[in-house]
């Protein structure tokens, strides 16, 4: 295999994947059309529309929603900025599978001492983000009851499960699965498996399934993970964690990497209305180069912005409906100024009406931080 | 310099160093007589023998006893057994040094996590050691009032802090400090630069000068230590830890493997008499290989693990006294087993009376494992 060939997959870096199939292939992920889907109370948008596209025994988690038995859901965020429609995608999942059985428990890890180490973020300023995400994550359906909140800095369960994995693994297993990263880094990936493996501690109930949402560049955390969940396995139980994983999103201009120094590329949850029109308006789009062309020949939606990333992905739920506007588009019928007047005002309302509910999310967002979970 | 001229010190393994002059030279310890130790209320035996040959800023710690200001000692142990010969030179300097000011603040690592990941130590059982090991500290003479003692496995402030100091090193600069190791030893490293920099953070009062007592083979920890609080000077306003250095110990059959698989060679603070007894009076010693040609000839007190590790390093306070039975064997006026004989009644006395205090500190020792320090 060349040189080029290489799948490389890159947590902390800008990892453009354009062969779903091949990575499945090459890493064992499962395509997630072999879980049995149809089990399921209702299927979530982002897997009727393939952003989904794999996993990893998930059908554990299947079985337990089924049997109505314990299972946990795990993600978490490095607190350095408002949620946007990236993080979105991991957080509608995560409230997703969480919110399938009342015997799941969501567990929301806030990576504050990474932020402080990477960034400098001070834990004050970190605890301010992570109430905004949490406004967030209730305002979009996460039940208070149902979840356990941490902060990094104050949850030593993880830091001596990563303590304790720093045995069993070495510079050639890390290389392998990461590449050639600092020392700091390969600590972090340790820290991570102590979140992804602390349900399963006999504090939050001993071991159980695990489902940990990810997008596709996130896989060698969940291998080093399932690695470690092996080797410990006679010391604690650990069943080997599950995971479901998506495509990446490109960022609102059509980049593939979504980065602060392209403001104009990111929609977070918190933009004004006005900013949020500018973004949107200034989107890249599938359209041809005149209107005449256009009239003729068509769009492209299946490159445009506005209908993958916006529409498809976060904001028209009704499949429809999705389909007319493919089509309209498809066909020349609609032009991309019309479109996007037609996607601002479903977009618009959509915030709007978010913004709404997260303001009234602040108490219950405080008191999560604080008491980790409510009751 | 020659592969063979290299002094290679670790930590982790074992460590011999014939020649401290060439040591101090390549690391920039500097010899112990450099400090000012006049001014000093009273010099420890190890230093008046030369036990103690080297420090590392250890003015800053005589001109803090001088002027009344704060200062802490910092010392731990891995609990893996009972104190020995060894460990109590590193106890007697940790108490020494905390008792020279009552401004001084001893500060006391229980590694139980380290054990449990390297030894499969359970936490319980570690906790146990440790009491055994700080009745120990307790009948040497550790002012419960005057330390701070914790388990690395409750202790978040220290695994914080290995946290933020894994984004400090790289490969490159931990296998130039320690050669090449494994991961979770590099990691291990953090951790205990997280011990040593504990007593500086605000919830301890702040930065102030710290000493920490160990063997010349622990130098590797002092220097990794040294660069990190030197990186992170501006955030937590650190001083540079300074340390002062022993020779390392033989054990009683004169080897520098100071081994659990060598039983015999090790006298344990807990051990019983007849036990004791048997491992003094097997000691290796520098006696010649007839009675008469020792007569004769005189014996080899500096190669005498009688009179070197039992006597001049432990038990014979008076410094006349030391002289005299140095005198008495050179000149061949003592054989070894009279020597022996007078050895055990001055040992015997010592290990009695230990351990009659050691049995009273019980409740002391519970009391401190569990609340840190007593006021």
């Amino acid at each position: 295999m060349g040189q080029e060939d290489v799948i490389r997959l890159d947590p902390w870096g800008v990892s453009s994947i354009k062969d779903y199939r091949r990575l499945m292939e090459e890493f064992g992920i499962q395509p997630i059309e072999s879980a049995p889907l149809k089990e399921l109370p209702q299927l979530h948008r982002l897997i009727r529309r393939g952003f989904i596209f794999g996993h990893r025994d998930l059908n554990l988690i299947i079985k337990a929603v089924k049997e109505g038995r314990e299972y946990a859901v795990m993600t978490g965020i490095k607190p350095s900025g408002d949620y946007h429609l990236g993080t979105k995608v991991t957080a509608e999942e995560f409230i997703y599978f969480t919110n399938l059985s009342s015997k799941a428990m969501g567990f929301f890890a806030i990576a504050d001492l990474e932020a402080y180490a990477d960034n400098k973020i001070p834990l004050e300023k970190s605890r301010e983000i992570a109430i905004s995400n949490l406004m967030d994550l209730l305002a979009l359906g996460l039940d208070p009851k149902r979840v356990y909140v941490y902060r990094q800095s104050e949850e030593m369960n993880v830091l001596k499960l990563a303590f304790i994995f720093s045995r069993a693994v070495t510079y050639n297993m890390m290389e392998a699965i990461y590449g050639d990263k600092p020392f700091g880094l390969y600590y972090s990936a340790l820290v991570q498996a102590g979140d992804i493996l602390l349900p399963q501690l006999p504090e939050h109930g001993g071991p159980k399934p695990t489902l940990v949402p990810v997008g596709a560049d996130q896989d060698p955390h969940i291998r080093l993970t399932r690695d470690i969940a092996r080797k410990y396995r006679e010391d604690f139980g650990f069943i080997l964690p599950a995971a479901v994983y998506h495509k990446l999103i490109r960022d609102l201009t059509g980049s593939m990497k979504m980065s602060k120094r392209n403001p104009m590329g990111i929609l977070y949850l918190t933009d004004s209305l006005e900013s949020a029109r500018k973004k949107i308006f200034s989107a890249f789009t599938g359209g041809r180069a005149t209107a005449e062309e256009q009239k003729k020949l068509g769009g492209t939606p299946e490159v445009c912005t506005i209908f993958v990333e916006l529409l498809s992905m976060h904001f028209l739920e009704d499949d429809k409906k999705l389909k007319e506007w493919y089509w309209d588009c498809k066909t020349g019928r609609i032009l991309c100024g019309e479109c996007k007047a037609k996607a601002w005002e479903i977009i618009s309302r959509w915030l709007s009406e978010h913004q709404r509910k997260r303001e009234q999310m602040r108490d219950v967002a405080v008191k999560l931080l604080e008491e980790h979970t409510l009751t």
